[in-house]
């Protein structure tokens, strides 16, 4: 069972954490997945009405942070160190769903991949893999 | 339904790929996923007797290549252009286990992913993304 | 020679181009380098006065796509297909340096790296590696 | 200065790494940089004459190995932990020249990047980013 549930999460993030990215939210998560939502507004989209990268860059790194804070408690400070990511179709506008997966939780280290997907969709337009430094406080 | 068998794919391998990687099977193949079994030997160890990073990227280069092959048959001739690894856990002898699913098959490029496991164990030892340039004479 | 300058890619970020990062600007581009200069604010903090992931993740995306402007010319609709980040230390506030090489520009895709300081400081705090997509008609 | 000279890492290869790749040598070492020459023999290529993509790996893998032996001493017992890699032009027959960058030496990580090109040829043709976990007796 994961330590903080997604209320925790949402309160963490409004109190602790202003700099994520507007209109993102926790659905459920467990001890190794997480699923989340990004609303998308007008500043998020591109010339022909695509969602921008960094928009799903902030939205795997915040996604993946939070499945670690679940796992691992509030007091955690993880650094992201590598974040891979491929672009595979044009995101339309309307909410992102994202399902980060914990491949790994290691002493120094913890990764994982993270897909997003258009709300109603089958086909991914996004996955990426990502590693988060774990400081040794938290080992 | 792929095009081309397990069967098939082992013929290929033996005709036209004889670099391939010596030892590396399929155990199943479907539309979108592959299943391959890579045999390990004594020259694919490093001190400590753990299976050497090189030994898996050729796996996921052969796997993920076995899987657009089935799908698009023998006269492609797709050509690596990214691979993105994250080595997790030190491998240990004995038989891995591989799985490439197949995020995108676009005109241009094929994106998936691919994990790798000691057979039997459940944490995976690595885990990659992978890109394939398809050349236009396919599309 | 480029095809755009520096102020033709600042006039063709502030007419086409409104959501580009906020204080992003050219310093000197030629055929296969550019500078870029990132002024940083308070929104791009994070606990402890470090400067977040996605500001250096949409600096390097946005950096190597004005290189491929001022290389291929306004009418240009690259979409960037894979981005890898590594994140090597905490960036401290201030201006931002990166600097961008064109590693291959080929008829399909464009590869290249890019490397982010502190201003005044000698070691980067992160080194990407980004494809883009370029469409046929540019071709 | 580094700790070992190319004839210590030659010494090192042949009696403590007999996996390494065959036909692999240092051409030059300092602190922050190394050269290494792959020599390629027909079991490299694949059809067509191209060199095989496990080949560069391989070679990317051994080269920043060898890069953090001449930094930090034999004793050293670091492990890949992500590798990624661009494969930008067809490798022809014949010698491969690679340059390894260390770009952040740290208590747990090292991060570098990796260019391969054809001996007497201009542009790259592959290039690649590697990080090394450091075991904790290192630091």
């Amino acid at each position: 069972m994961p330590v903080m549930t997604p209320d925790d999460l949402h309160r963490f993030l409004e109190q602790e954490f202003p700099q994520a990215p507007p209109g993102i939210s926790v659905e459920s998560v467990d001890d190794t997945t997480i699923r989340v939502r990004q609303k998308t507004e007008d500043r998020h989209l591109r010339p022909g009405g695509t969602i921008s990268g960094p928009t799903l860059m902030a939205m795997v790194d915040c996604g993946f942070y939070l499945l670690l804070l679940a796992r691992l408690g509030p007091v955690a400070l993880a650094v992201t160190t590598n974040l891979n990511i491929n672009f595979m179709r044009k995101p339309e506008p309307g909410d992102l769903l994202g399902e980060g997966r914990l491949l790994k939780l290691g002493k120094a280290l913890a990764v994982g991949d993270f897909t997003i997907w258009n709300e109603g969709q089958k086909d991914p337009v996004a996955h990426a893999t990502i590693t988060y430094s774990i400081p040794p406080a938290r080992q």
